[in-house]
């Protein structure tokens, strides 16, 4: 057996079962044991970028690590932006970097890099293989190290030499530990903070962001006449009809900050105390408002659904109280397309059981909203802000919840970043409708030059924004890496009719919705 | 003035006055700045490695560098494979990368992460602006360090408040030192190896590859009786009708290995001892053989040229005599489209002046060859091995060559990396004609399965390098990106006329081969 057998006999072992890839020269032995260990999933992409956004996406509906198999440091460097993405949301990541034979690095050949560097980057576990030996107990690490608490990107850089040499075999599974307990201190100081009188929130994150978690949140908010607000993008949100839907906070600061205004006292859980995703001339980073206590309840890796149940009966609250959605959906919209009825079609067709997956950036803004009262349904979002994270994470998702309807909501610049998912959706038969908001703009960019404080004014600087000249065709787009089912809609009964017959089909399915820009 | 224009006149006085972007929130006043100062020409990419491979093909043809402008560590990491092709080709580039606001960086918002660390992957030169008053300065070093000897990838990370502050104003352009003077002891080495008896020959690379040191290098080598042998993948050979043409090493180590057999000495003049690509079991890296002694002449940012010519001096060479390529072109093929075919067709129709960007790695294995004696043109290789260079380098050689025709060769796998690089062609009006080399499949790894040794009868093995199901439809996606002239060929004489069409017409073009798997 040779080091690529052990290794993936030893992720299989490990719970790792599904493999996204862009293999070069340098992982062609992880290849060729495909074959040997069935058991292990390989899922090609055409780019790096889909296969660990797919990893991402992956890992977020399975509750377990997907890997990513990558070329190198260039593949490094193209994979890395969803990575940096898996990483702000702790989703697990096995990330295996090919590289040259351990004796051929001397030779510095064309592809040589520090890939070590670039993955010094992901903030998570970075180990390279020495010798064919190691690569399983290396591997088994590497699954324990993605999977603990919390989630991380674990990168095992593996030369050639090491998969093609001969090795002792798999390992089990690495031991794993369970998410810390939090302390009875911030147990006792969260609880005093809600006690007090004034104004109080719990803003939630991560796997606060289950609905166990929520609903104990939402019986605390109710019986301390709390605000139960959410961070703004979180890699998972179970939420529809019947469930405790927290309020987000905004994107944009200003909105931010109109939440949080007049609060006394917010209790984090999981959550990061509020910051402004960018920097704004002579505007505050800092989102917490003057006056404001800021404490924690639990961080990343710790047991939140145990703190709040700790903080509940500190509380002595009553429980099963917390006000749930009602079941409601917009009516079916006519007359013009836009970010608005775009979001009432949507929220009158989203199936029960449906995975969202959230690029739709400013031409998305009411969406959410139009589908609070849908059947039951998981929101993902994007907690690191790198763009081009929708369309792989959906193809992930897909992989992982077969049974389930994949809905990605896809801005038109965002598409383009990592567009090639759309073939994996195909090759795999996987059940993913995409819509792609085309209002021929960077309108997200067209509403921060304003806020920078820059002059927006100038013609070069505003085609800068542009993205029609030429106008990106979708549905040519879409045919073109095989996927038959792609319409374009110019109105709202149409873009419904279309929405209603691609979620109605099973596979992939492309609707391009011709929008103008919101702002 | 802010620290943006600042930087943008500095940049334009240090003679960069091409930048190709895909900016976001923390580069919006590089933007607003643009039209302050219009002398800069801004380009807008849909995807980072546009941006930083068609700043690498702006530069081999300007001969000076390009900026490209990039999005936090995300951006970075997007344009991260095209920037170690320039570093490995050693072409300049400045590569700008924005960043949160220097007192954003505290409160680690979801974009925030390590650019540095990522950035000294390309081994350059790497420097963060501490406030607006210093951009100018950093600019005009960067651009001298990206304009050094050798030329290499200088990342200037830009704080966002540094470029919204005030700013001193511009500066002139940094002190660039000239090529160093190879030793005299070099060359009398070089020529003792040379006069010696036996079997000898010249390793050209870098900036050894112009007709200038090419003439000399093949004088020396028709008076010494020796080999004139090329880099594998120079970032620029010059080459055609009337030329001296070295014999490029083979990408494959036996190939090159049978090219080198029986040296006895091999001079190299700016290019690296030869080495295997990738390491395979019970194979050789270092492919120099047995007996032959490696001597420098010259090593990356020497003055090669003068190099050269010290040497014809020292040997005593006739000048002007080296053999110069006959002017020759296949003729027009008919019958079935493959790559002997399609590579006629090529050398039938390449226009006087073309650059050729050529990623056509298996499919295009003889067009090389095919044309050789083809009026004079500029061939651009791929340095680095990193995948999807090809559109982006055509994409920026054409902005710097507006009078000249670029021919881009692409496989179909390595085109789906960049592909987004055609709506910049079409947008920018570019005079680039794209052939896809669609084969459907990664034969590159097909053939490597086999050669490192990994078991290649497997079915899942197969699959992971299959790009049939679906198959992707190069027609289609090129006028999704707003290519109106688009076709596909599917013999060899439908190839020729389609070729012969889209070199005929200005602007973008991307004409189908459809050819079958080389081996």
């Amino acid at each position: 057996m040779n080091g690529a057998q052990a290794l993936i006999r030893t992720l299989v072992a490990s719970g790792v079962d599904t493999c996204f890839m862009n293999p070069g020269t340098s992982e062609m032995h992880f290849v060729a044991a495909l074959d040997d260990v069935p058991e292990m999933h390989g899922v090609l992409a055409l780019y790096e970028g889909v296969a660990t956004g797919a990893a991402d996406g992956y890992s977020r509906i399975a509750g377990r690590p997907a890997a990513a198999l990558l070329h190198l440091g260039p593949g490094l460097g193209n994979g890395l932006a969803n990575l940096h993405n898996a990483r702000r949301g702790n989703v697990p990541v096995v990330n295996i970097v090919g590289d040259h034979a351990t004796y051929h690095a001397q030779y510095d050949a064309p592809l040589q890099s520090d890939i070590a560097a670039i993955a010094s980057s992901l903030e998570g576990w970075v180990r390279e293989s020495t010798d064919a030996s190691s690569v399983a107990s290396d591997a088994a690490e590497a699954v324990a190290a993605a999977s603990g608490n919390p989630g991380k990107v674990a990168t095992l850089i593996l030369p050639a030499d090491t998969c093609w040499s001969e090795a002792g075999g798999p390992v089990g599974a690495a031991a794993r530990s369970a998410p810390a307990a939090v302390s009875q201190q911030s147990v006792a100081e969260a609880a005093e903070a809600l006690r007090s009188s004034g104004r109080a929130a719990l803003l939630v994150g991560g796997t606060a962001c289950t609905q166990d978690a929520l609903a104990l949140a939402g019986d605390i908010c109710a019986g301390t006449d709390s605000s139960l607000l959410a961070e703004t993008f979180p890699a998972r949100l179970e939420r529809g009809a019947g469930r405790v839907e927290p309020q987000r906070l905004g994107y944009l600061a200003e909105f931010a900050q109109a939440q949080l205004d007049g609060l006394e006292h917010l209790v984090l859980v999981e959550a990061r105390s509020p910051v402004s995703f960018f920097a704004y001339p002579d505007k505050a980073s800092d989102l917490v408002p003057d006056g404001c206590t800021v404490h924690v309840l639990s961080v990343p890796g710790e047991d939140s659904t145990a703190a709040l149940d700790a903080l509940a009966a500190e509380l002595g609250v009553d429980r099963g109280v917390a006000p749930r959605q009602v079941a409601q959906r917009p009516d079916r919209p006519t007359g013009a397309l836009d970010a608005q009825s775009m979001a009432a079609a949507v929220g009158a067709l989203l199936p029960e059981g449906a995975i969202v997956a959230d690029e739709g950036n400013t031409s998305g803004l009411f969406v959410a909203g139009a589908t609070a009262g849908a059947p039951p349904h998981d929101w993902l979002c994007l907690p690191g802000g790198a763009i081009g994270f929708g369309m792989p994470v959906a193809t992930g998702a897909a992989v992982a919840g077969r049974d389930r309807k994949v809905l990605n909501l896809e801005s038109d610049g965002s598409a383009m970043y990592t567009f090639q998912a759309l073939w994996t959706q195909v090759r795999e038969g996987l059940d993913v409708t995409t819509v792609i908001l085309n209002n021929s703009s960077y309108a997200v960019l067209e509403m921060e030059l304003n806020r920078v404080g820059a002059s927006a004014d100038g013609k070069l600087a505003r085609e800068m924004l542009d993205l029609s000249g030429p106008d990106l065709d979708f549905v040519s787009l879409a045919r073109g890496m095989g996927v038959e089912q792609a319409t374009r809609a110019t109105d709202a009964g149409e873009f419904t009719e279309q929405l209603e017959a691609a979620l109605a089909s099973e596979g992939p399915a492309v609707v391009e919705a011709v929008v103008p820009p919101l702002l």
